[in-house]
């Protein structure tokens, strides 16, 4: 697969007129390479591919990117791939403007002022949105190493056991149930907090009839899922009941609008249209999803603003909520990979409105 | 604390005469103004402070924040700075190119065409390597939590447990022993695999008469610990009990000779000398260590290249190592800061060479 990536790129290449590509986001050198460490770029020329890091990495670079010829050094990596384009003199050379910084420019133009620079936004990170068959594997068994972590969690929620207790449990079930690491760091919201959409655990203890958010994820092999789901530890006050109904029914809508050729804009827009309908428009404040893949949050995807047409194989989070000041919140969060007619949920945990004995 | 750090970012900026100083490093941002979440920026200018974010971090960043004004959008950080900047006129505005991204810089271009924009590498970040006692007392519980780990975890160490399986104990036990998250994905590598400096854990099961390499730490809002012991299961292998010796004296040489006005090359020369002489020059292929603080990278600090000169309050990892390819490796890590007449050692962990009962 990733000598077929690379075919891709180098096509790309030709047709923009480049001899050289840089890239320096480390999950498109990882994409391209197998390069995993947390130090390394890439140049490609139309016959070589050149992966630059440091020491420390010279055993695993080896390994990991079978056939890439390895440049190490202790210097910066734009020095070393300033200094390799200046081998070979004057190449129109591209580079993504959203990753490089404004030094590594300048040390790349002093160590090859005969480099012709250009920028190419998203030239690597587009290909990466849709993804193959092997990425698809791994996102999956992601996303089933998620909901097993989901499955074993609940049975941690109790009154008295604070946010922090749960997602330190959550981190350990995650990695038993066979993750690499989290996708980030987990979610863990209960009462009022599920009202701030990005909450950290806290030492607050679970509370009965209060509403507790879970937005967690596992990675395989690089590749993470993103699921949220929210539960009520007792019965919840009739407001976020009803906000329950309201969320799931958006979710379920953006779910089935999903398919190749709509607008991460319009499947926004449908999510949206059924929470302000409800009267909560105000009340989501954030866009319904990202795209998933190397990372957890691999590109835009699904929001007002965006500019995105899906395509089969891309892979997305379909995640509304509506947040009450004061009261709390509710976000229900599955990832799904856009077929040929429509989507498939990958996560699979339940999504009925769930209350736990208090 | 964090007045005075905008107080003393005012004075640089007052002596540089920039009229505005704008701020994308997301571990700056926090240091400055207390934000924590995953998108934010910040412009500082004689009179105002503005934290620039998104809707999904309205009422965290009010929590967060207090004095400043937020500026709450959903357009990319640097869209809306660029919008402030044209508010302002023509101000000069200083800002961190290593920081910056090409398109960032291009966004305010075109926004702000009227601001002069002046490149101020290690503004802000260096003056967050001069740690104060606010910052001094979270690393100090950092190194706390991670030194009870280390104590737990190497009850988990026997024949047949896999990398990965220690390594999700090491997690577990630091977040029991109140680490916010880990300061970085844990290293645990056996045998061999301990040769590789950055290795990741894998199902590789412990063996007797191997080397156990753990290189871990735990955060402290948002302040980082990062240690590493070389432990055996077992009587190791002759060569590797020497090499275990040279490191430690080396470490211990490094440890002696840091104090306010050396440099940070000069630290490393002092135990790159120790392991030189005893014939593993080439076996030491990183640097000698790196500043410590809200991030666990959190600047160069000890290598040949640095120009460093330590300070006091400096944070810094001490963390020589030899890597003998196909038999193993021994690091040995501690976090130290720098006091007025040398160092003081944060991570109280036992060094002498550790046999477990295979």
């Amino acid at each position: 697969m990733r000598r077929d990536r690379l075919a891709r790129l180098r096509e790309k290449m030709a047709a923009e007129e480049l001899g050289a590509f840089i890239v320096l986001d480390l999950l498109s050198v990882r994409w391209l390479s197998g390069f995993a460490g947390s130090n390394g770029a890439c140049v490609v020329t139309p016959s070589e591919e050149i992966l630059f890091t440091d020491g420390r990495y010279r055993i695993q670079a080896g390994e990991e990117c079978p056939g890439w010829e390895l440049r190490i050094s202790g210097e910066p990596l734009a020095a070393q791939i300033g200094a390799f384009l200046a081998e070979r003199g004057a190449v129109r050379a591209g580079f993504e403007p959203d990753v490089m910084t404004c030094e590594q420019l300048e040390l790349i133009r002093t160590a090859a002022p005969e480099t012709v620079l250009e920028g190419r936004k998203g030239m690597v990170s587009e290909m990466r949105a849709v993804k193959d068959l092997e990425e698809l594997e791994l996102i999956r068994r992601a996303a089933c190493i998620t909901d097993r972590a989901y499955r074993e969690i609940i049975g941690h929620l109790r009154p008295g056991v604070s946010e922090r207790d749960v997602a330190i449990e959550l981190a350990y079930v995650l990695g038993k149930a066979g993750a690499e690491r989290e996708s980030f760091p987990s979610i863990v919201a209960s009462g009022p907090r599920s009202a701030l959409p990005h909450a950290r655990p806290t030492e607050r203890p679970l509370r009965v009839g209060e509403p507790v958010l879970l937005d967690f994820g596992g990675i395989a092999e690089g590749y993470a899922a993103d699921i949220t789901r929210t539960v009520f530890l007792g019965e919840p006050v009739a407001e976020l009941a009803r906000v329950y109904g309201v969320v799931l029914t958006a979710q379920e809508a953006a779910l089935e609008a999903i398919r190749p050729g709509v607008s991460g804009r319009d499947v926004d827009g449908v999510a949206r249209r059924v929470i302000t309908e409800a009267g909560y428009g105000d009340c989501f404040g954030h866009g319904l999803g990202h795209m998933l893949g190397l990372d957890v949050h691999d590109g835009p995807a699904l929001s007002l603003r965006s500019s995105v047409v899906l395509q089969e194989g891309m892979v997305v989070t379909v995640e509304p909520g509506i947040y009450l000041d004061g009261v709390g919140g509710v976000r229900i969060e599955d990832d799904v990979v856009v077929t040929a007619d429509g989507c498939e949920v990958l996560t699979a945990s339940p999504k009925d409105l769930l209350v736990l004995e208090g």
